[in-house]
């Protein structure tokens, strides 16, 4: 099926919604969320940022935080977006945009673009995106993997044999920078801890490079478990300059075979709607 | 293609080699594994073996424990089968047999058996052999995965953001529970704490609770990672009697969309047979 699709990221602090044909952004506009407000009223958002493309597209894709079933969406980490479980969102979003709505999660969404536009390059593929927190896709025997309730790919929310300390997310993502950088006295966030880390002070540094070679252990793990063609990493923390490079010298050690090939995310914040786009042509 | 398969199960203290056809093991016969004389040597003993079977058979299955890739066996733990990195085990034993020859991951082999014949019944699932170590097997999209060299499936080699504990099979299984059993005073292998602790023996009781607990926090990783509709466990501490109620019990407070859906292995010791036999006729 081809045509343009009405593409909507509803994220925990924005709201994207865009016109995407075939991988491309014809146009695109954002909105603050409202994370009190609720389900209708972020419709009400989306319809309302989509009424500039109405008659251009014929069917909308929505993705979303959390985990999707049947079209219906639950909250995985309340604190995101608190959504009730089992939220009929697809049919909500049909009643209201009158076109047939495809409903994933925004990180298999994002897995699925970058692999077919973006460093996947089409090939089987592990997305990683560490950000304030970390979500993950799977695309394996060229399909995405969503699972049989939706959590496919939620590698932040492992916990190891650690369980009583949290979820793996919680010990190296944005969120965990900026807490270790509190806990020395410093009170900034990741993109702060970043920049004085590449200025050299020490105690920067050392949260940079724990935070990579907690990501390079999770990689490590993903590799000895499905062993895909390449890991992508995005995200604001995975991208942020450097980042990689550390990831890559921790692993730098292994043996080729266990070694996982890592790139970076070529499609950034676009991923999630051209994947959402791809998935609702589908 | 149909017709009778000569499979052959390579590992580590005891060689098992069978006919067999459509799922089911027509005869089958053992020898103890020489560890230290070496992959032609246990060439000659497979070929010993299935004389008795000669004329009966026009395909080779071999499943080996380690990694597998275009043919090419190479040990991930030597300490299991010492073998040279690459060793094209596929070239030898055609060489020998003088037939097509499918050489796979034993833990591969044995989800694929499970998927088709035994407890997967048919549905994508994880495959856990919980024994000495820990293998393991993935079937998503209704097809095994081996991964870009052959690693996918080896759950028991991943190590948490603990890597300086080692891989987690070390932590849990067999080796594991005798481990424990000598720290406690107690010398005994994993078969003996299983009765000490159906005794109502508290040392023993304390190691196999931990156990469980810990493969029940493997199973909740892998299920938020792949998200699976079943995990089937095997292998001789995952067979243990009630053991997977264990397991089981320490999942029982998980909602039930991260909750595992657990099943015990139905082909016991022939999965891996059964499994290489049916990827030899794929």
């Amino acid at each position: 099926m081809s045509g343009p699709v009405l593409a909507i990221d509803q994220g925990g602090t924005k709201l994207l919604c865009a016109l995407v044909e075939e991988g491309h952004v014809l146009d695109q506009a954002t909105l603050p969320t409202d994370r009190e407000a609720g389900p209708e009223a972020w419709l009400d958002a989306a319809t309302e940022l989509a009424a500039r493309w109405e008659g251009r597209y014929d069917r909308v894709g929505i993705a979303v935080t959390g985990r999707i079933s049947d079209g219906l969406w639950s909250a995985l980490n309340p604190g995101t977006l608190a959504i009730p479980a089992e939220t009929p969102y697809a049919a909500m979003a049909e009643a209201r945009l009158r076109r047939p709505v495809t409903l994933a999660n925004d990180a298999q969404a994002a897995a699925w673009g970058e692999h077919l536009h973006g460093a996947g390059a089409g090939q089987d593929m592990i997305y990683l995106t560490i950000s304030t927190g970390i979500g993950g896709g799977i695309v394996t025997g060229g399909r995405l993997l969503s699972g049989r309730g939706g959590l496919a790919g939620h590698a932040g929310q492992m916990k190891g044999l650690t369980p009583e300390k949290g979820p793996l997310e919680d010990r190296m993502s944005g969120r965990w920078i900026a807490r270790a950088a509190r806990e020395t006295g410093h009170d900034t966030d990741a993109r702060g801890v970043f920049s004085a880390a590449r200025a050299g002070e020490g105690w920067a540094e050392e949260i940079v490079s724990t935070a990579a070679a907690r990501a390079a252990a999770l990689c490590t793990d993903l590799q000895m478990l499905i062993d895909p063609p390449r890991i992508v990493i995005g995200g604001g923390v995975g991208l942020a300059p450097g980042f990689l490079d550390r990831i890559r010298a921790a692993l730098a050690a292994l043996p080729a075979a266990l070694r996982p090939e890592l790139r970076a995310a070529k499609l950034s914040g676009g991923a999630g709607i051209i994947g959402i786009a791809e998935l609702a042509r589908a």
